[in-house]
């Protein structure tokens, strides 16, 4: 098995502790780890052959410097110019692989994702790597917990005697919150969760039908020879990036592939949206409040808050729900149901053109 | 006249940026100046022949080193050892004013309160001295712009003709807010300002009376001779001190003295007892926020808030009558109405032996 993960991304959510050099993935969301080291660390126990990091190339120097401890299994850091959405990637990323490998079966992964039971996810991992051993298109669908309405949903058929994947009835937008009770009592409906198994040659036949722009223009890479060395790529990469199309792998390849199929995971799962989704993945004390990376935290009267800290003693006082993150030059006081609107603040930094901040 | 400006408190309701060893006259509360360098310069218009400081031994070189710019004036640093509360300090400097001159008038001033008004703040203090020359304790009395329900308050007898100074009927502590609206709407209380103009004379003789023991233990002070070289004092101040009975100089004196008058004020005056007085002495932005020391603010659907930043940017999203404190190892977020309970914060550090943040 190969493990492809998907570092690309340029998140504003987490802002300011997140920036355009040190996105998300990149970050000590928990304290330690960043999220992508946690992610390369949990693949390791599934040997797999190499671990390819599509990243950018803004953020492909950080990546290489977090992933450069991990020397129990081959590392290929690949830098897009310019970002294309993840079908793009993908292509990539197969085409790479098949290159060397055309036998290979692809583990994708994102970069900036959660998972609480780390020994439970390999055992999915595991088990989809089998379904998707017959060639079909293997999604992971978490078992919803709650009737959210942030998360896109996708609906199955029963699945074969015998098997644990579920054929794919349909992918579903993010529903409201009627719906979302509806798909949580069905049993049928799971979160559409970005990480995705199949065989190089799966997903390149697929991208050929649906994607053929795309899968002609990264069909022209030239490879040196065969073994790994893939500096003779970055050129060709830099040439054909730019002109391709952005597109995601959901829109392009899944929702119009003819078998897909889902094999449920209930791994403890959040795709840590914004700073609202930490309560959820770190544990709260009584009071529902939350510190990381202070120097303790006296809550006089206080709930159901989150101190991402700079290392200071921080002090709550008869405040509810709020989300504090300090960093070195910036400082975030949000209410948690306007985490959203973080991004909005980018925004007007971009536009007063305070590159500093952002 | 001779100023004396009572500096020696120790206030815990402006941390983390207030610490024992930079209470809140020491602060800048408003960026710029801190409140005592405030007070010094705006009592300098009045010409006085020289400026007491009244302080502790644990802020003396703070005071001193901010004070230094001030050559304009002689001016004298007394350190107590301990704190023992207004009366004590006050009866001290009239001791070592009245040594050098008996003849003198003082005007006692609290170092951290706030005058929007300097120029009225002056003619009010010349009024207030002419009052004062024919003997009688002079106290200001700020004239109530709201039914606050957070200060002691004066209520007067109608003056003499020809005279500014209204006679003390009673002094009241701090009422519910049906009295305090009595006493707005009545229109002769007045907010107790703890700032007083006498003849040293007129205090030595009225401390004799109301405090024999602490008039008895400081007459015994011994100058070395008659210039201002205040050092020998020293050991005797330190000897005597923590023998002192702690008293404000309200329950000691004023509130038993026979003959004390009020001088009407009306200079934009707070105490700016907390955070949450803070509003009342900065002009808010259109949305009732107001952010010192901060590298810009930007606020989406966030009002009525304050930020005392450490140099940031900082971001206000849907929040509203919040204070946000930050400083280089602490920070506070605290509702507007809690701003009393900033105390149990340092409270709890110091039960906790936390030094560093006190």
């Amino acid at each position: 098995m190969y493990v492809v993960i998907m570092a690309g991304g340029s998140g504003t959510r987490f802002w300011p502790l997140s920036r355009t050099k040190t996105p998300k993935q990149l970050m000590s969301v928990f304290g330690g780890k960043s999220m992508l080291q946690r992610t390369v660390e949990r693949v390791l126990p599934l040997n797999p052959k190499r671990i390819m990091i599509v990243t950018n190339v803004e953020q492909a120097a950080e990546t290489g410097r977090q992933l450069a401890e991990y020397r129990q299994c081959p590392l290929d850091i690949v830098a897009e110019p310019v970002g294309r959405n993840t079908a793009p990637a993908i292509a990539l990323a197969a085409a790479i692989i098949g290159h060397h490998d055309p036998a290979a079966t692809m583990l994708v992964l994102p970069a900036d994702h959660y998972i609480r039971n780390e020994a439970e996810f390999c055992r999915v991992a595991t088990v989809a790597a089998e379904a998707a051993a017959g060639g079909v298109l293997i999604t992971l669908g978490i078992e919803p917990t709650r009737p959210e309405t942030g998360y896109g949903y996708i609906e199955t058929a029963p699945a074969t005697a015998g098997s644990a994947a579920q054929p794919v009835k349909r992918f579903v937008e993010k529903p409201d919150l009627v719906k979302a009770l509806e798909f949580l009592e069905a049993g049928n409906f799971y979160w559409n969760s970005g990480m995705f198994i199949w065989t190089v040659a799966a997903i390149q036949k697929e991208l050929a039908l649906q994607m053929p722009e795309l899968a002609a223009a990264l069909g022209v890479l030239e490879f040196a020879d065969d073994s790994w060395q893939l500096d003779t790529l970055k050129p060709q990469i830099e040439a054909v990036y730019p002109l391709l199309k952005g597109e995601s792998i959901d829109y392009g390849v899944m929702e119009r592939a003819a078998a897909v199929n889902v094999i449920p995971a209930n791994f403890g799962w959040s795709d840590v949206g914004s700073w609202s989704a930490l309560p959820e993945v770190i544990t709260a004390d009584d009071d529902g409040n939350v510190a990381v990376n202070t120097d303790g935290l006296i809550a006089i009267d206080a709930k159901d808050s989150l101190v991402y800290g700079n290392g200071k003693l921080t002090a709550l006082i008869g405040v509810e729900q709020l989300i504090v993150v300090d960093t070195p030059d910036a400082l975030l006081v949000c209410h948690n149901n306007r985490a959203q609107d973080v991004k909005k603040v980018v925004e007007k930094l971009q536009q007063q053109g305070l590159k500093g901040y952002l």
